[in-house]
């Protein structure tokens, strides 16, 4: 059985059939519960012990002026979901997900692991990518092999993504631009909030690195001339997870970049990501358009985070708990449709 | 302060800009925040004690074939509902809200109130409304009454709305085309699932039932000619929660037809109610319209029961959440945009 079982998948759509309700009646809910089904090998899947890995990493791109925030707010975001005040902190704690933050490369020495954080840097955040390759192929196989070695250690049977990192939309714009085939222009948003001139820079900017990079055509090349540290270790946390039968909650624009690479890798992961919301950052619904992907919610978010996937875990809750404690027509004693109109 | 006041909603806005994300960047969440903040008159907005009204009544006009599933269906999800096996049992168990069922007018004696049950018929089903009016204006002034009186029994400060009765989408249709001006036609969908020849029928008897009521064009004229009970006493509900200042969750079709006829009656009521979906249903979108609104979700659903209302139920508490418990900018020390930039 893999997540792509069809056999398997009749049989979940059979058990959703037979609930109480008119069949297909719950939507999108019932493709959700079969999806679980299928990734946890079970008529009667249970999420356990949800673990949120907030992915953290600096740009050197940064430096050009691609972000409305200057670049210390990576570390500074750090201690804040630490702390438990940042978006994600909050909504990691109503649903009882563990938080746990990577610095895969912040520019910032945090002094070794503490509560809540694994320091497991490849390199004190990229290079600057309009200079040169963000990363060395060896520091990029790194950043990868440390999120695989993140999923080993972890509980549980789900995984949310989320990340941070200042001018990481910038870097998330060039893979998917590549990846996909799309143009930069097409694949560029505002990011945390650039308009007008600000936004016609970090285009110019995104264009000729984009340009620079022309021979980085292979997922990994890619990777490692475009950053950052913290979607190589995202790719290598999808990678595993996959591998572990995990289901994978992806968050927004920089998470799916990272599938995109994961994917480009390993078709199967794409059946492992359960897509939490498209998001407001205009590159988003190109890169989940290439995947061929619907996500749960449309709310016009582009925080990332992971507060996204933090704010569509209830939906996975109540998909795996509808599949599993709704009554059939039989055991409720509830008639069919046409039964006595035939 | 009510729930238009504006300069408590800038307030609330400025709060919310404070938090340590890029402005606006929580998207609807935090108009739904604001919103929560404005129905509670908090800047720290608590949601308690949460309860789910399931409305249930029979329709005369389910013997016309309106609907796929027999009328005794009502009766059985009932039972269903306070053994818990339907979907909207599973959820609120999930969410923790407390979920009563209200036989508002099913053709069934319950034998008076149980535990999750309260009997409060003005009838015992409407009348067929292909025949004359599905309910005398004595029987739904009634109902009214009983959805405010409900309202006045319940703790908390949020109310979710759901219901059951097979060939209420028929009445929810009619009310949609008498209360917004569309066609019969536009308004009509599968329901339970009707196809074909059968929803072709469907849409004959509505529009037949629509001409012969065609002098009922007041909300409670239009509510007394096509029923339901069940809608009537949403009808009650949402009038007197909003008096009350209670958060109104409304799930789908039928309970927006009903807030078609609240707001209608009382154009403030609409500023309580948080839309928690999009239905599969055809006229739900018409209706949503007209309302000027925009739901949370969008999923294919199309049960009812509440199903959707509490499905979106943990985004409220996200937003009353993330508005309490998010560290602002100077609070987490996180630089500001544009701060070292300048």
């Amino acid at each position: 059985a893999d997540a792509e079982d069809s056999a398997q998948a009749l049989r979940l759509q059979q058990l959703l059939d037979d609930k109480t309700k008119p069949p297909g009646s719950l939507g999108r809910i019932e493709q959700l519960a079969q999806q679980l089904g299928l990734i946890l090998a079970s008529e009667a899947p249970v999420l356990q012990a949800p673990q949120m890995l907030v992915c953290a990493a600096d740009h050197g791109l940064a430096a050009q002026g691609v972000s409305a925030f200057p670049q210390e707010v990576t570390r500074q975001m750090v201690e804040n979901f630490l702390a438990g005040g940042a978006a994600v902190s909050v909504l990691a704690r109503q649903h009882g997900i563990a938080l746990t933050v990577v610095d895969c490369g912040v520019a910032h020495d945090f002094g070794g692991d503490r509560p809540g954080l694994r320091v497991r840097k490849a390199a004190p955040g990229t290079a600057d990518a309009s200079l040169g390759p963000a990363m060395r192929a060896a520091e990029c196989a790194q950043a990868i092999a440390h999120g695989m070695d993140l999923v080993r250690e972890l509980p549980g049977n789900a995984l949310l993504l989320g990340e941070m990192g200042i001018a990481n939309t910038s870097a998330a714009t060039l893979l998917t631009a590549r990846l996909t085939g799309h143009e930069v222009a097409a694949c560029t948003g505002s990011g945390t909030g650039l308009v007008g001139p600000a936004l016609a820079h970090k285009l110019r900017v995104l264009q000729s690195v984009y340009l620079r990079h022309a021979d980085a055509r292979t997922p990994l090349a890619a990777l490692a001339a475009f950053g950052g540290l913290e979607i190589a270790t995202l790719v290598g946390v999808l990678l595993q997870g996959a591998r572990e039968r995990r289901v994978l909650v992806v968050d927004g624009f920089i998470t799916t970049a990272a599938v995109l690479v994961a994917q480009a890798l390993a078709p199967a992961v794409r059946g492992y990501c359960v897509f939490s919301h498209l998001s407001g950052e205009r590159g988003h619904a190109i890169a989940l358009a290439h995947l061929g992907v619907r996500p749960l919610l449309d709310l016009g978010l582009r925080l990332g985070e992971g507060s996204g996937a933090a704010l569509a875990w209830p939906l996975l809750q109540s998909a795996s708990l509808l599949l599993r404690e709704m009554a059939s027509f039989a055991g409720a004693g509830v008639s069919k449709r046409g039964e006595l109109a035939v």
